[in-house]
C-alpha cells in the first residue's frame, strides 16, 4: 500500500521544459477515442499522428466528435499503424489482446484503455471472460489508478488504465482499507490493498450509469425512446468490473449496476458495514489523509447548498473524482459516494494522466478543465 | 401474515351494483391531491365534492392540472368542508393530524396520505418525526398496503395510506419474509411480518426517486438547471421511511436514496443476503405464491428484450408495482427490484385502491390504466 | 368546408348498445401498433383477434409494450392473417400499398396509420414519395382528421389517418382558414380548406418532436447518448409532410422541423400574417367556435400558472389536441401553438377516433385517458 | 459594415508578452457569474479580485459552483468593492444602470452581461423596458458582438456584451444582410447591418432555450417535475430580444421563444425569404466569406452523420456559434440555423471576448475548451 503515498512524478517547473512526444489513437471513432483525440490535441506534450477507425477511414475526426470540428486530421485504416512513441488504445474489449505484438511493434508505450490486461493472470481472466490471447502480457502490465498506484507507473510499457466501474468504486472505499476501518490489515497487490481481507457482512456496491457506458453503438434498448429515464437494473450481478474491484481491495463485492437517464457519469454508492466504532471524524480524517494531495480527488460530504455528495453532474468533462460518505449509526454503517466522469476519469482522463506519469510529464498536463455549472445531463 | 391471503374483497359483480359515495380532496394542488382527483373523476362510484387549495382558492382544477382542464370544478378554502362520505388528505406530512377532528366531523372515513398515521405508537412517531398532535388515533389507523394487509381495511374509518417508498421496498421484501427466505418466521404486526427479526446480516436498499417526490414546490435543489442529469444522495442516512419499513417487516433496514433524472417513479433494490441456500427457481415460486392474483403487481425477472426487470417507466401513469430479482450466486446474495409510479401506486392511486376496499367496490375500480410504451421520462 | 360542422355521429346512449367488433393489428410491435393493442384492449367495442409481428411472432406482446404484460396475445406472422371486420394496419410506410388487397380480402375496413393512401392522387404521391403501388385506392381512401372531416367517415372501407406532424399543424391553422382571417374562401377538399388560396406571405411552421417519431428501430442518431438534449434540425426542408397540409389546407406552407428531448409529443408553432388587421377576440372567437364541442380538441391561449399555451406534456397519453395562439401587434402576426402526443392523437388515437366514427361507436369510446400531472418527457 | 472585417486584434505572439490585469466579479453568484469566475480562473491574463453575492457572502465561491470547489476565493458583499482593472457584472437586467457610477469609481473598464446598456437611446430602452437609470450612459456603451463590431471594442470603456438569443440569432443572418441576400444594402449603427431595410416579407425567428436562461433562481415553473421534457412557448410574442436584434440589423423580426428541455443552449431557427433567386452555393460563398477567419464560429450545413447542422449539444461548454442553413426551394426560403450555449458564447464567454479585444489580449485567451462528444443535455 505504498503506491499512493508518492508524490506526483514531475513538478510543473518539470513539465515546463519537457519534449514531445507522438501518440496515435486506435479506435478512435468511439467515445473513449474521441476524447483521447480531444485532450491529446489540447495537450502541450502530445502530438497526434493517427486516428485509427475501419468504419470511417477517410473522414474527418470531426465528422463523428463534433468538438473536433474544423480540425485536419482524418481516420485511416486500423491496419496501416505507423511508429509513435505513445499507442492509445480505445477499442472493444478483447481487440487490444489480438493485436498487442503488432501495437508494440510500432510504439514503445502501450496504453489500453479495454479490460484486456487489467487482471493479473489468464485464471482471473477465464473466470470473468472469455479465454486470454495473449496472456503473457498480463503480469507485464500495470494497472493504472494513478492515485493508488502511481509508483508503478515510470517508464511503464504496458499500461492497462482502470475501468469506469472500478474507478469510482475503488476510489471511494480504498481509504476504509487503507486506515483499518474495513478488512483488517493485508498485503498488497498490484499498489491494491490486499490479497485477501476478510468479515462476514459483504459490501454492497449500487452503481448507476449513464448511457456512453454502452459505447457509440445502437440496438433497441439503448435508442432514445427506451433509454429516456430509465431507471433499469443492468448487469444486476455478475457484473465484470468485480474482478477488478476484487484483485484491488482483496475482497468481493455484491455489485450491482443500474442504467439512469444521464449520457455520462458513473456514481456508485458502497455501503460498509465496518469492523469497529467509527465516528464522522474518524472517516474525514481517513479520506483526507488519503487524497489530500491529490490533484483529481475531491471531497464532498455534507455540506449545505444544493451539491452536498459527489455527483457525477458536479465533474462531468473533467477528470475529477468526487468522494464522499455519510454515517448512519443506527445500522452502523458507512455510506461511501464516489462520482465520475465514464468517459475521462473512468476512461480517457485516466488513460492520459497515467501516461503524463510514465511518460514524466506533470500528472495535470492535458486535464485542467475544470467542469461546467449548471450542466444538464453530463 | 393473513391480510394479504384473503381475497379481494369484492367482486367485479358485486361492484356494478354499488353505490355512489361523495368524496373530497383536502390539499388538491398538489401533485398527489391532483391525481387524486383525476382519478376519481374517472371512478364509478365516487362523485367529487370539493377539493381544497388556499392558494388557488376560487381558480378552477385545471389551472393547476392540465389533465383536468375543462373540469367545472373549483378550489374552495381549506376551511369551508362540507359533509361527504369520504374525504381524501393529500397535504403535506404533519397537517393532518392537526385537523383529523375536524376531518370527522364532516366525513365518516378519512383517509389520509401523509406519514401522520402510519406508525403504530406515538413513541415511533417521535423518534423519526417531532411529537404528534394526536396520538389517540395512530392505535385507530388503519395502515394500507393492500396486497399484504386488505383483511384489515374494510370498513375502516381511518386508513394511513403506504409512503412511496416504503411500498415499493416492502412489496419487493415481502415474498422473501413470507416464505422463510430471509428473517425465519416471526409474529405479524399491522398484517406486516414480524415484530422483530434476526440475522447480522443487514438488507440493503438504495431507492432511486423521480423529482415529483419534493411535491409541486420549488427551490433551488429541485429547479431544472440544477436537477436535470441527477443522480443525488438524497437522505442518504436516516430516511424517514425506514420507520415504515421497519414497523411493517419487524428488521431494520439500511436505507439510501437518490434522486435520479425522472419526474416519477420510485426503484427499489435491495440487497439481501438470505438465511440459507436458495434457487432462482424458490424464488419464482415464493414470488408466484405470494402475488400470483394480485392485480396491482407484476413479476418481471429476467427474460428478453428491452424490459427484463422492474423499471419506473413501465408502469408510469398506473397502480402496477413491478416485483423481480435476481440471483448472486458468488455473493449468495439476492437483488430484488422493485418500481412503482410514486404519485399512483406510492400515493393516489394506493388510497383508492384502499378505499375501493374499505368501501367495498371493486378493488380495481378506476384503477384500469395500463401506463404507456414508449414513454421517455415517467 | 363543411365536415366539421355535423355532429358526433353516435351520441352516449347509441354508444351502450353498440355491438362489438373484432379487430387485429398488422404491425404491432411498433410504436403506433402497441399503442392501438393497449386502445383496443381497453374499448368496449373492439375484440382483438391478431397481433402480427414477424421479428416477435410467437412471443407475447407484453413482451415488447411493457403495459400490455400479463395479456394473453401473442405475435403471429404478418401473413397468417384471419378474417375481421377492421384491421388496423401500423406498418412503416409503402407496406399498406403493396398488401391492401390482401387487407380486403380479410377484413371489411381497413384503417391504415402510415402515409400510403393520404393523397388523393398519385401524381401528388410521386411528387413527395417514390411511386405508388395500389393508385386507385388513393381516390378510395378517406383522410381522417376526424374534428375537421368527420361527415365523410361513417361506413368509409377505407381510412388513412392523418399523420403526426399534419394533425398538430392543420388542427392549429384551420379556424384561420374556416373564419376568413387567413387565405380568403375558397373551394374544399376531403372536407379540407381550399384548393387554392392565395397571399404572398408564407405561413412559416416550426415543429419540435419526439424521438418515438422515429419508430422503434435503432440508429447511432437515435441512440440515448447521441440524442439526449438535441435541438437538431430534422428535415429541415421539404418535409413530406408538407403534402398532406398543402391538400388539406389548400396552401403551401414553409414546414421546418427539429428533434428536442421527449419522447412523445409534437408540437406546432405557425407564424401567421393575416390578410387583415385581427384582434385577440376574433381570434378567440374564431377558435372556439370552431372547436367548442370537440371533444379532443382543448384552447390553452394564455391565461395564469405554469401551463398557458399549448404543451405536448399537457396531453401526453391522451387523444387531445391543446391549440392555442398569441397576437404580435408589431409584428402583425398571428402565432399559433398546437401540441398531441404524436404517438396518440397523431396516431393510433386518431386512427380508432376515425373508426369509431365509421364504425358508429360513441366518438370518444376507448379514448378517455385524461392524460398525467406532473409528467416528465412524455 | 467594416467592424467584423478587420483581423483579430492581437496575435498570440502578442498575448504571450501580455500582462496580467485585475478582475471582479458582480453578482457571481448566478449562473453566468459563476461561469465569469471559472473563465477568469483559467484565462492566463486575469487574476481575480473580488466575487461579490449579497446572499452568499463569507462562503466559498465552490459552494454555489461546483467546478469551483478548491478554489480559495470567498463571496464578498456587493457593497465591498476594491479597485480593479476591469469589473465585469452579472447582475439581474436594471442592476447595472443603477450602479454605473460606483463601477467606475473602483474599475477602468465594467463589462456588463445585462441588457442594461445595449440599446443605444433612452426612447429604445423605455419600449421594451421600464425608463433607464442611467441613459447617459448608452452612448459611450459599446454593444459587443466581437465577429461583427470589434473593431469598436479595443480601448472601451464600457462594454455592453450581447445577449443569448440576439446573439444567436444576428450570427445566423448577418451573412444574409452583408451579401445582399436579405434587405438590400445599409448604412450601419454600432457596426450592424443598417439603420433601416425594407421588405414586406418578415423574417420568422424561433428559438429553443434551455433552463439556464431563467437563471439560477427558482419558481414552479422552472421547477424539474414541471419544466422536464417541455415544449413550452415562452415570450411567444414580444420578447425584448428583439430589440437588440432589431437594433443591429436594422429591421425587425418576427420572434418567438420556446423552452425545451436542456439546461444550456440556444438554438435560434431564422426563416428567410430572400429578395431574389438564391443556391445554396451562394449561401456557402456567404457564410463562409463572413466567418472564415473567425475562431469562435463554425459552420455546419449538411453533410453526413449524427451532426449535420447546428446544434447546442455540440457546442456546450464552448465559445463557440455554429451556424449553418438549407434551402428549400419550394418556398423560395432560407432556412437559417445557429446554435450556442447561452451561458458562454451567450453571455461569460462572449463577455471575456469581448474584454480580450478591449485589453489587447489574444481573442481566444482564456476560451479554448473545445466541447465534449458525447454529452447529454448540454
Amino acid at each position: 500500500m505504498t503506491g499512493g503515498a508518492s508524490a506526483a512524478a514531475a513538478t510543473d517547473a518539470d513539465d515546463a521544459a519537457a519534449e514531445t512526444v507522438t501518440a496515435s489513437v486506435v479506435g478512435a471513432s468511439g467515445f473513449a477515442g474521441g476524447e483521447l483525440l480531444r485532450l491529446l490535441a489540447g495537450h502541450p506534450h502530445f502530438d497526434i499522428q493517427q486516428a485509427t477507425s475501419r468504419q470511417n477511414a477517410g473522414k474527418s475526426v470531426g465528422s463523428t466528435h463534433p468538438p473536433l470540428r474544423g480540425t485536419e486530421l482524418r481516420y485511416t485504416e486500423p491496419t496501416d499503424l505507423e511508429s509513435v512513441d505513445v499507442l492509445f488504445a480505445a477499442t472493444p474489449h478483447g481487440v487490444s489482446m489480438g493485436r498487442i505484438d503488432e501495437f508494440f511493434e510500432v510504439a514503445d508505450t502501450v496504453v489500453d484503455l479495454s479490460a484486456d490486461f487489467r487482471l493479473d493472470t489468464a485464471a482471473q481472466y477465464d473466470a470473468w471472460y472469455d479465454g486470454h490471447d495473449a496472456p503473457a502480457y498480463l503480469a507485464k502490465a500495470e494497472y493504472a489508478l494513478p492515485e493508488l498506484n502511481r509508483a508503478n507507473l515510470p517508464g511503464a510499457d504496458l499500461i492497462a488504465s482502470g475501468g469506469c466501474n472500478a474507478t469510482a468504486t475503488i476510489l471511494g472505499l480504498y481509504p476504509l482499507f487503507e486506515h483499518g476501518i474495513f478488512g483488517g490489515e493485508t498485503g498488497a497487490t498490484d499498489g491494491g490493498v490486499a490479497d485477501e481481507v476478510g468479515g462476514d457482512e459483504r459490501i454492497v456496491v449500487d452503481v448507476k450509469v449513464g448511457s456512453s457506458e454502452g459505447g457509440a453503438g445502437g440496438g433497441a434498448a439503448s435508442s432514445h425512446a427506451e433509454r429516456s429515464g430509465v431507471v433499469r437494473p443492468y448487469a444486476p450481478t455478475g457484473h465484470r468490473h468485480e474482478a477488478e474491484i476484487e484483485q484491488f481491495l482483496g475482497t468481493p463485492v455484491a455489485f450491482t449496476c443500474h442504467a439512469v437517464d444521464m449520457v455520462r457519469g458513473a456514481s456508485a454508492t458502497s455501503h460498509v458495514f465496518p469492523d469497529g466504532p467509527v465516528s464522522k471524524g474518524d472517516l474525514w480524517s481517513a479520506y483526507r489523509e488519503s487524497y489530500e494531495d491529490e490533484p483529481f480527488v475531491r471531497l464532498a460530504a455534507g455540506g449545505s447548498g444544493v451539491y452536498r455528495y459527489p455527483e457525477p453532474k458536479a465533474v462531468a468533462g473533467t477528470n475529477v473524482a468526487e468522494v464522499g460518505f455519510e454515517l448512519d449509526p443506527s445500522n452502523e454503517r458507512v455510506v461511501v459516494f464516489s462520482a465520475i466522469d465514464n468517459v475521462m476519469k473512468g476512461s480517457a482522463g485516466q488513460a492520459v494522466h497515467a501516461a503524463n506519469i510514465a511518460l514524466g510529464f506533470a500528472e495535470t498536463a492535458g486535464l485542467d478543465f475544470a467542469g461546467l455549472h449548471p450542466v444538464g445531463s453530463p
